[in-house]
């Protein structure tokens, strides 16, 4: 774990524990206890959990003294999840051709119940913050990244999508629900209307951040950790920052060959080589760290009209952080 | 239309034109105009939209005055739709074998990121109600009925599967948002608890009996009105009441068959006039029906503590009504 995150985690570490707790016990189902191992294999496995920490220490930053932040990071975590779950339907229907039918139907099946039942917990926990305008800032949160996952098949296999059309994307996909995060714990609190504008913005640039280093990662993540295996975006044949940037800047013959890749798919580990050296030689895997960084520098720019604070300070370098992680 | 529900919306005419609009025009996507024209296609072609009627019935028979309810109905009915079009993800992965994988890909994702959107629009509606008992009614439904979905996992193909299983799942999936359409609607009026113990009961009975009546037109709407066409339980592989009842009184050899063709499978119409010539021997399509009679009788009887009123008598005779429906 990031020397940042742990600081944050430590200094928040029973509100932090109390939402772990949280996350995992409010997966019981009364009715369907299948429904609880699949989410649970899911949640347990589910990584750094930065969205319900972003949340606490939102509600740390304006000294909220109550227990609703638990809750509302409970439930934006879950909301997280039941989006991954809806996703891996969605891409996952392509890579599974090999296996049998009745196996891509259960995996299905079992990912859209699920995730709708995620939803459904995730709702119930926002009522339980007692505050219409955490729902309001919940509801409109999940009505973007609806429309941003869909957003996104416009870009899938579409060797034309610009960087504006890309950025709408993350913005509506990803950075919806750190907007969420920040916007709504912070209206748990008495903080003022400047405060929450500040922290609203910090959110949606470090979302964006988090997005660009996680398109960069797909490429570079694969390339050193699992050796010859391709990115996820490469075999799904989405349209990242990386690819965009390397279409503006590679020769005609490379053009032609990502246009083929993109548009007809390959699972060649050939081809994602070949795909690594245009981005390579292109610098597109640099441009895209580039890119981060200044969104993480926004951010952290955000955050310098509230008043100093040892959250502040830490909320400032995770904004930094987040460019750095390696996975 | 049949004549009760004829004389509910005219009696409400004001209001059921209201939600009416609302309900097409709440599904403009202004990031993703796509949604609109696969969600409004779904709509439109949506039926009968009793939950809705519903919703807005309970809310004059309290004497209520606001306009929540119309947000209510239109919630009521994006859940409802999202369900379906959730449960096409599951259900429709076999049928669709025969097209290409492409499209299959293709209508999954709609369907399940469009699902997603309305109950997106689902919860921003139960926001605009500004009332926190009607969230958490809804989001608890929301549970329940997600947990039902997946209990119904596990009564397909499962021709053991006994009529307390079938119940629970009906219960969960079906009553659950009669429920809390009325329990809901409810609780903005003035009302007091012991009427909205009235009403609630009789959502769950009349909850009960619509879908079984649904099972038993799945059966005969097949033969009456689609020739040859098989029904869609017995394509799915889904074990209902009339099923069930037969396993309880065919013979040993009829048994076997049914075992194999809901276990195994089958496209083929033959099969299905013998699955029909089974249930008429057994009389488990009349048993039904007169299953779902009862259950409407106690919907009835539930409302006849509540003072007589026109609304009253009218609820009363849509219990009837539901069993007499043929689509």
């Amino acid at each position: 774990m990031s020397s940042v995150i742990t600081q944050i985690s430590n200094t928040l570490e029973k509100k932090v524990l109390a939402t772990n707790k949280l996350i995992e016990s409010y997966l019981k189902a009364e009715n369907a206890p299948v429904i609880q191992s699949i989410a649970s294999h899911l949640i347990k496995s589910g990584g750094k959990r930065i969205r319900p920490l972003l949340t606490l220490a939102v509600a740390d930053l304006f000294n909220y003294t109550g227990k609703a932040d638990i809750y509302l990071g409970t439930a934006i975590e879950y909301v997280h999840s039941a989006t991954l779950l809806h996703d891996d339907v969605i891409d996952g229907s392509e890579k599974r051709r090999g296996k049998t039918t009745a196996n891509l139907v259960w995996d299905n099946k079992s990912a859209v119940l699920v995730g709708d039942f995620l939803f459904s917990r995730a709702f119930q926990l926002m009522v339980k913050t007692n505050s219409l305008k955490v729902m309001k800032i919940l509801s409109n949160a999940s009505a973007i990244i609806s429309q941003g996952e869909i957003l996104q098949m416009g870009v899938t296999r579409n060797i034309k999508a610009t960087k504006k059309q890309y950025m709408e994307v993350i913005k509506s996909k990803t950075a919806a629900l750190f907007i969420a995060a920040c916007h709504a714990s912070s209206t748990l609190t008495n903080t003022n209307g400047e405060n929450i504008e500040a922290i609203i913005k910090y959110g949606e640039f470090i979302g964006i951040s988090f997005q660009l280093i996680d398109d960069y990662l797909d490429y570079v993540g694969s390339k050193k950790t699992i050796g010859k295996n391709t990115g996820d975006d490469f075999s799904e044949q989405k349209i990242t920052m990386p690819i965009i940037h390397a279409m503006n800047y590679a020769s005609n013959n490379e053009k032609l060959f990502l246009k083929e890749i993109f548009e007809k798919g390959s699972s060649k580990s050939d081809d994602f080589e070949r795909v690594l050296d245009i981005l390579d030689k292109t610098k597109s895997l640099k441009f895209t760290v580039s890119q981060a960084v200044s969104w993480s520098e926004k951010a952290g720019e955000s955050l310098k009209v509230l008043p100093q604070s040892e959250m502040r300070d830490l909320l400032i370098e995770l904004a930094y952080e987040i460019v750095d992680r390696d996975a």
